[in-house]
């Protein structure tokens, strides 16, 4: 692992490092913001939505002045592997930049594209290994594209994430466009995309955790996100869930910094517990 | 003017406007977020820094949070005249880009470098036309060669801002590699400069405003700031000022945000007592 960079941020350290990742076969970037607090410190995962890097969240969503309140780290990994040698798209939703959080099966993607093993289970081990942080104590965010890998990533890891919660996510992604292209290029076919849709997992019950949703009305891609399709898989489910459609708000950073305290405070309660 | 974009952001509006200027004889784009606050609002200026346009601070530095607060508008100008029409250097800290908030006397530069007139007369007209902004209440801040503007513009405008503040300001630029160039080349010589000076307009006595400044010890570029020159002209001054110098902290974003809070809580305190 190297360091990119290091800056003092409220009081903590706001890191850039970058690492070998066995899962994608390619050099990765992430961020990490460590709080002015003894370690081992709990940890809450931000996963970007599309065209992001890790960068995007790290210096427009201001999770650190909340974190650093709360004592709690923030990691920002990649949304995608990168390279002259990965495969891409023209398309801005497809390729470089969106990894939509699964492991691809299908050629040209399958020897790279694999966020699912790359944040769950390569990131996660350097993670714990390197910095003082508790595996025991962990949440997870996210926005849009990143939301959609949250709610998947909670939902395959009974146990593992306390909390979890979304900023605009993507909801259902076979039933959109924000979904259909990018499941059956990676995967052959929607039905394999199935079992990494929210709607679908949570209606299976299998999301074992708290979940706060905040999505705004004025959302410019509102109807790719499909949030009905989930509230109505929520419907039944013997967990605690709230889903805010805030008045006015777009799909922009201006909205997920709006939030972002609600967000850290919620993960907050459930990672001091 | 033209509305670029308009965000919904804690609640207020986060815009972006473009409108000919007079003063540069260019088009100009500047930021403004308006609080959730009945008009006419108090107002605070945010001059940025080398390289900068008007989107950095707006996207980086977290002060609408603090502004929605206090039910504080803040404007976002941008740092140069910009433009394929536009005398420019390749160097990152002269020409667009690096405006020095001075009105260029010298050629190339004095068709469109007027980044004074720009501020203070041109862009101060149109935000109290066109926006319920209370003109009786501004103050003014900035990062480094925006807090070298915040401050000299505070001195060579008695009575007008309430308040100044400054994060890693460029304090006596006519004695530093951040101001020699760059006065020389606009204003024709380092005597001329002196006028644009912050160390040598508080020396003269000429800033009547409280003052809060910020600077980190580990800044990169803290032997360009000369600080200590500032703090020597405030000796003997009868306004209030408050310098300090931020254990560990450099001259990023991270840095500014870290500490945006305090400042909008300052200004806050002069713009409605």
């Amino acid at each position: 692992m190297e360091t990119v960079s290091e800056n003092k941020c409220f009081d903590g350290v706001q890191g850039v490092y970058s690492h070998r990742s066995e899962a994608t076969g390619t050099e990765m970037t992430f961020g990490l913001y460590r709080p002015p607090a003894e370690g081992p410190v709990p940890v809450l995962w931000y996963l970007s939505g599309l065209t992001c890097t890790h960068e995007n969240a790290m210096v427009k969503a201001g999770a650190q002045a909340h974190a650093a309140r709360h004592g709690i780290a923030v990691v920002f990994p990649d949304t995608s592997p990168r390279g002259a040698d990965v495969a891409d798209d023209e398309a801005y939703d497809l390729g470089q930049g969106a990894g939509f959080y699964v492991d691809a099966t299908e050629a040209p993607w399958a020897p790279h594209f694999r966020m699912e093993s790359y944040v769950l289970a390569d990131l996660t081990q350097l993670l714990f290994d390197q910095f003082p942080l508790d595996p025991e104590r962990q949440a997870i965010t996210g926005h849009s594209m990143g939301g959609h890998g949250a709610i998947t990533f909670a939902a395959k890891s009974p146990g593992r994430f306390r909390s979890v919660s979304a900023f605009s996510p993507i909801c259902n992604p076979t039933e959109s466009d924000w979904g259909r292209k990018q499941f059956t290029a990676y995967l052959g076919s929607l039905e394999a995309g199935q079992a990494h849709d929210a709607s679908c997992l949570v209606g299976e019950g299998k999301l074992d955790a708290p979940l706060l949703i905040d999505t705004g009305t004025a959302d410019e891609f509102g109807d790719l996100l499909k949030t009905g399709a989930l509230v109505a898989a929520l419907e039944g489910r013997e967990m605690p869930a709230t889903v805010r459609m805030q008045e006015g708000y777009d799909h922009s950073y201006f909205f997920v910094s709006t939030f972002m305290g609600d967000h850290v405070d919620f993960h907050a309660g459930h990672l001091k517990a």
